[in-house]
């Protein structure tokens, strides 16, 4: 019997996928049930893998027949739940797809949405070029997966989020079609811009199976400094100070004291000083970069700064490295405790002070000892509020503090998510942020994929939600 | 009788708007008539000018009910024909919304669709900001228009398109909703980029009635350099290379030798040398911009560069007049001519040179005079071909080499036009360019716009052309 709880009958994909690209094995299917975050796994009841935008045609024209669930993966990293198969049905890999073309007289690359980040940026670099929006989880997600989130993180601040390096798109509809939107060029205005609809669909109107991307080169001259404040409202303050007077830095991270704490004890070669701390770095193509960073110094001085440490070229790894051990510092102390959930609001730069103290009252408040990090430059917040798994009412607190930071960030103009999508865990805020346009949405949804079938609960909440 | 021949009765708008914001005197709407472009003016049935969502909400209301098309107006200076209300119906000017509010903490403004270029930038500069793209007619279009029409000229080669400045809208859809898109962030990854869908969309599927823009700060340090070649290869291939060495410039200017000849005509104190030209101008915020100029120096030597003329502040201007009088010297030579076709291709920066070529081989063998200059760090090249007006072989010529120019860009992987928009003049080409994907625009059209009265007969060919 066919449906979300039975399964779905997917016996037809022998038929479409070449080579035997399908397995219903459940070892296999298991692999594609759940990503990085808390949210309840599903197992799909079949997964594909095709090698090009054909393949993928053949695989959606038939599900769409049959009003069969189609979930694209990729690197399976997502925070909310966003690959998560939660309707049954088929999942779609397009990791297998991992072609790179570089056209560095362009200044653009031609890839597969199954190239890992790093990977990718390794082949660049070859070209003294760089895709730059700089994730955390570069070793494992995908150029599908970053375009369907548009995601960014640590250079976003000075290079964009990846939809600003997104020129052109080949996507497969639900219906099979497969189309072409953009174009290899830096700007056009030759109509409306499908690429743009694709970028941050989380794989709900159709599959990416090609991207052109626009690259950076790889900046000349890099300097680095670490800078600890006595509070986290002048640490905030500094931020918000050199966005305003148009240092556009190549990053700048916010840490606070309680994840400085965690990561001293995790890696303690490093002897932190336990403080609010911004790792800042400059890029430029000329010695002027180090007028930048004397610039920057003098605004950190300016709001109390405690200490300035700063390293050139290579050593800035040991700067960075106090940013790098945060993710596994965190799942040093959690063990026993509960998956975490991982904040992601943004707010307009001016409020990112008064965000961060409103983590801090929430967190003690509810009683959570919640480190934060933070692309601060972009208004961009992080947190991870740390439960005991099996203290359902701790449990209930962290989610709380979630819910009441992201309702903050709405509501000072920010957005419920900056980088990780909305997957399952953001659907319940897309009303209070987007207000009457969430019905566009919805309307959009159900002209390009009218049997739902792409990614079904996923970014627009049911209209009865 | 109603219909597009006899005109719409448009007598229901005294009942909507306010304070007799209503005009049906042919005075007043053959000013709503016709744009910069040749394309044949139409003199609309009607013009409004509300001053808010809600006036605007009322009309659109009111007309999509009656099925009455409705072409939104902002400062009249497409070149495309974009706003010509080739159907007839209602003129909505949205001039008279013309609100700046600049939030320089957050480097923001919230500006009314009226708002001209030029007043915003005056208003910003207060705060040493700056909204950037750079467009020619600064004192005549509207941020409004700009986004229609993704707008973007001398500065995009640095600071982006207007969609890159894009944060959020405020607009209403042709059945009167009022929605916001977008927030007040300068990332999100929540759900659909419908602000995205927007910008560009030349007002075919709702009307901006509000704009928060993302802001630069104007930069410190500005150096411009006027540079002759001995060839048009040469200077393209100059162009090219400054680009795919990473260097950034502030503007990088294309002007062709005949476009030299007329500029001196007409304004003979400027004594330039008739000879391919590149203006470059660099900025940046430290003394660095110096290394920058000697490594485009550099470059422009090693391909032949016959002369190089610098200049530092204010007296950049002295090196952009060049440029300024280009679209003056072309009517002043063109006066008995025909109303000029101006070229918008773009092509990627490594088919610079080719573009450049094949317009001059088109030319030639068409035996047209045809001045060029481009926004050339883009890959965006304009060419303005000059005929008299009663020579009906010569314009048909013309026609014949923009068709060429623009199928050549297409081919390339380039667009049919970089920022002037598609109006009426570019539908032919979507097909070429766009594939499969004209389609899916055709099926967003007519999910936003059922009635099919926004802006009719611009952006998607109809499916029978």
């Amino acid at each position: 019997m066919d449906g979300p709880d039975a399964g779905y009958d997917c016996g037809f994909l022998d038929d479409v996928v070449d080579d035997g690209r399908v397995s219903f094995d459940v070892s296999r299917r298991e692999q594609y049930a759940g990503d990085a975050s808390p949210h309840e796994p599903r197992t799909p009841d079949a997964v594909v893998w095709p090698t090009d935008a054909e393949g993928v045609s053949r695989v959606l024209a038939a599900a769409n027949e049959r009003q069969v669930p189609v979930t694209p993966w990729s690197g399976g990293s997502s925070l909310e739940g966003n690959p998560i198969p939660v309707a049954g049905g088929i999942v779609l890999s397009t990791y297998e797809m991992e072609s790179i073309e570089v056209r560095a007289d362009d200044l653009q690359a031609t890839v597969g949405p199954g190239v890992v980040y790093d990977d990718l940026n390794e082949t660049l670099a070859r070209d003294g070029l760089r895709f730059p929006p700089g994730i955390s989880s570069g070793d494992v997600a995908t150029i599908g997966g970053m375009i369907a989130n548009n995601a960014s993180g640590f250079n976003a601040v000075r290079y964009g989020e990846t939809r600003d390096h997104v020129r052109r798109l080949e996507v497969v509809l639900p219906d099979g079609r497969i189309m072409e939107c953009g174009g290899d060029v830096v700007k056009t205005s030759a109509g409306y811009s499908l690429k743009d609809l694709f970028v941050g669909s989380e794989g709900t109107l159709g599959i990416i199976t090609e991207a052109t991307l626009g690259l950076d080169g790889i900046p000349e001259h890099r300097r680095a400094a670490l800078v600890t404040f006595p509070t986290e409202r002048d640490a905030s303050e500094a931020v918000s100070e050199v966005v305003r007077f148009g240092v556009r830095p190549g990053a700048i991270e916010y840490i606070s004291e309680g994840t400085i704490e965690l990561i001293d004890e995790y890696a303690d070669d490093l002897s932190l000083t336990a403080a609010p701390t911004l790792i800042v770095e400059l890029h430029g193509n000329n010695e002027g970069v180090d007028e930048d960073v004397a610039f920057v110094r003098s605004i950190c001085e300016d709001n109390g700064a405690l200490g300035w440490e700063s390293a050139a070229g290579d050593d800035r790894e040991d700067i960075w490295r106090a940013r790098r051990e945060t993710y596994d510092a965190v799942r040093n102390y959690q063990e026993d405790l509960a998956p975490a959930i991982v904040g992601d609001v943004v707010v307009p730069i001016s409020r990112y002070p008064d965000i961060v103290e409103a983590l801090g009252e929430a967190s003690a408040d509810l009683d959570i000892f919640c480190p934060a990090v933070g692309h601060a430059g972009d208004g961009n917040l992080h947190y991870t509020p740390l439960v005991d798994a099996d203290d359902e009412d701790a449990v209930d607190r962290a989610l709380e503090l979630n819910d009441r930071i992201v309702k903050r960030a709405i509501d000072v103009g920010g957005t419920a998510t900056g980088e990780h999508g909305v997957g399952i865990g953001k659907r319940k805020f897309m009303e209070r942020e987007h207000g009457a346009a969430v019905d566009l949405m919805r309307e959009i949804k159900a002209t390009m994929d009218p049997n739902g079938i792409m990614n079904p609960g996923k970014v627009i909440p049911d209209s009865n939600e």
